[in-house]
């Protein structure tokens, strides 16, 4: 029987939770929601499937160092840091890679690191149910989530005819994949009820993926044999992925291979899920006050309402008459906009990248 | 000749420029305007007028250690600490007796050390008017400031007839004394044009205030007594100030003497002057960017206008999206606030207060 793997990719650039994230410390390496950093909430919840040797972090060489220390269960060698980030194709061209140098016929998940789910459950059952129609049949099995609002963030599944059930789950094949959709699509995705949110949840074997290389990203699978010859030899990777790495068109594994191919099956999960895209999503998961801020560390508020504030150390943050605001304090850093500004973040990290010595604040 | 004395009041509680400012470091001992603090600034002004030994700075017990290091060139005996606040009236019948000592015939002025005031030029003539005056007659000289706007924070003077002019600066009588107005009230006193504002800024010689302290405040005129047998003995201040201070009554210079005295005359200053109340003050005396933001120290704002935003530290404050706020961060307390709440800061401080360890930021 195939073995069960899960990869785990824990990038990121650490820009919309800052100041609280960085470059070197984004959302997966914080705990945004919860008192640990969501990579070690994904890896708890996933440690109840596989045992810890068949479980990899791919990561970025910027971040390897902080995703070492909050792993330290894990075989060091199974984290792995990409020297570039080049997008999720190749990410899953080397997961593919290390899983089958363990077992050529292995079955394995990619699963994103910095998502909030608090029904570790639910997420386990839907995962099994996953690796068993991936066993059942060559099939790439997508987990995506059931829409509750028209979201323009997201790219959507569309989905097919009922295909298997599995646990008594139901899984459909995908008619298509579409990318992020204005408002007004997303409101007809919504109404029309077979739309399902693309969460970068895949379970797939070793062989299914790399035949879908072989035929829909054929330089991308060449570009691996590298890759793969010094798995085969239980040599060091580094050096190869930083031969290999630079080389490679930045592209999606959605784009690369799902699209393209015509054995893709969708399961809509039944646990809850958020991916916690930025401050404004902090609060549904926090307790909040009589005025529905919500806060941590020594901060307090005096006549306002609906504010995120977070302090870090026992520094005071105090807040009067303010009203829907993200105001978060770090030891070298303090942010002060309005929730609705939240999306224009990346205007200020370029202004602090331009500063003198902007490069220490990111 | 009589000397001249300048005897500094340097008080306050730290509350309206929180988090700079703290019950031990009130606004005097801050530089909110300019690079020293308020204090030194005007010890700077007056050091023109008298030499250093006839400059007294009275203070509270709280703050007496941070007077002493930043007002180093003035004789230690100099800086008088009252253990317990009781108002203006005790402070000048405190400073009559210290100058007395000196001198019987002293003449002095009695200033606030928290004031700005940029003109030093037209601020040291003024008081030399002031002094000359004083010296003239036995009258009681207040500095007056011309109105420019219907202020409601301040107490007011209504001058009456021209009474003398030195160097060539017409000195009035004054009317009336009034306390601070309503809006309606000060529009009509600006419209007038013979009211001026109460600074706080007095110029009087040994024997009028004594004689004044007898006749309008006999029981504070006795309670006096022990402070001024010791001065004379050469003994030590301090526990007779520990024994007499926390029996007077609180009661501030305007009512105890100044309302019931016929012999005041008020001279209206050629000075700028700005007690700058509060947080929204600030502004006007520093430089603006082009969107009427403030900064000091490590500040960043994106897409904001019309904010003050200070840092203490390496400390990056960054703003995003913000109008008319107040930031202000120091390394162990941060304020946010609507430049529209300014006043409302003192709901804040009670709430601090009431914090567990909430004296640790106040």
């Amino acid at each position: 029987m195939a073995q069960k793997f899960v990869v785990i990719i824990a990038g990121g650039k650490g820009e919309r939770f800052w100041p609280q994230s960085r470059a070197h410390r984004p959302k997966h390496l914080l705990p945004i929601v919860g008192k640990k950093p969501l990579l070690v909430q994904t890896l708890e919840r996933v440690r109840a499937l596989v045992p810890a040797k068949n479980i990899f972090v791919i990561t970025s060489a910027v971040q390897a160092k902080a995703v070492r220390e909050v792993c330290a269960k894990l075989p060091a060698a199974n984290i792995i840091a990409e020297p570039v980030g080049r997008d999720t194709a190749p990410a899953v061209g080397l997961a593919a890679a290390l899983v089958g140098a363990r077992d050529p016929q292995g079955i394995f998940a990619v699963l994103p690191a910095d998502h909030v789910i608090h029904d570790a459950k639910a997420y386990q059952r839907d995962l099994r149910v996953a690796f068993a129609a991936a066993e059942s049949a060559p099939v790439m099995v997508t987990i995506g989530i059931s829409p509750t609002e028209p979201a323009t963030g997201f790219g959507y599944i569309q989905r097919g005819e009922a295909w298997q059930k599995f646990e008594n789950c139901p899984v459909y094949r995908v008619k298509r994949f579409v990318e992020k959709p204005t408002l007004a699509v997303a409101k007809g995705y919504l109404a029309g009820g077979d739309y399902i949110w693309n969460a970068g949840m895949f379970v797939w074997s070793v062989p299914v993926v790399t035949a879908a290389l072989a035929k829909h990203a054929p330089e991308l699978d060449t570009a691996l044999k590298p890759i793969r010859a010094a798995l085969a030899k239980r040599k060091a990777l580094a050096p190869v992925l930083a031969k290999v790495y630079p080389k490679l068109t930045k592209i999606s594994v959605d784009y690369a291979l799902l699209e393209k191919s015509d054995n893709v099956v969708v399961l809509p999960s039944s646990f809850d899920w958020d991916d916690v895209g930025a401050w404004p999503a902090v609060p549904k998961h926090y307790e909040k006050d009589a005025s529905g801020n919500v806060t941590r560390g020594r901060a307090l508020i005096e006549g306002g309402s609906n504010n995120i504030v977070f302090s870090e150390g026992n520094h005071l943050l105090a807040v009067l008459g303010t009203d829907d605001f993200i105001i978060v304090h770090t030891p070298d850093a303090t942010l002060v906009a309005p929730k609705s500004k939240a999306q224009e973040i990346k205007l200020l990290l370029k202004r602090i990248e331009a500063e003198k010595d902007g490069q220490r604040w990111l």
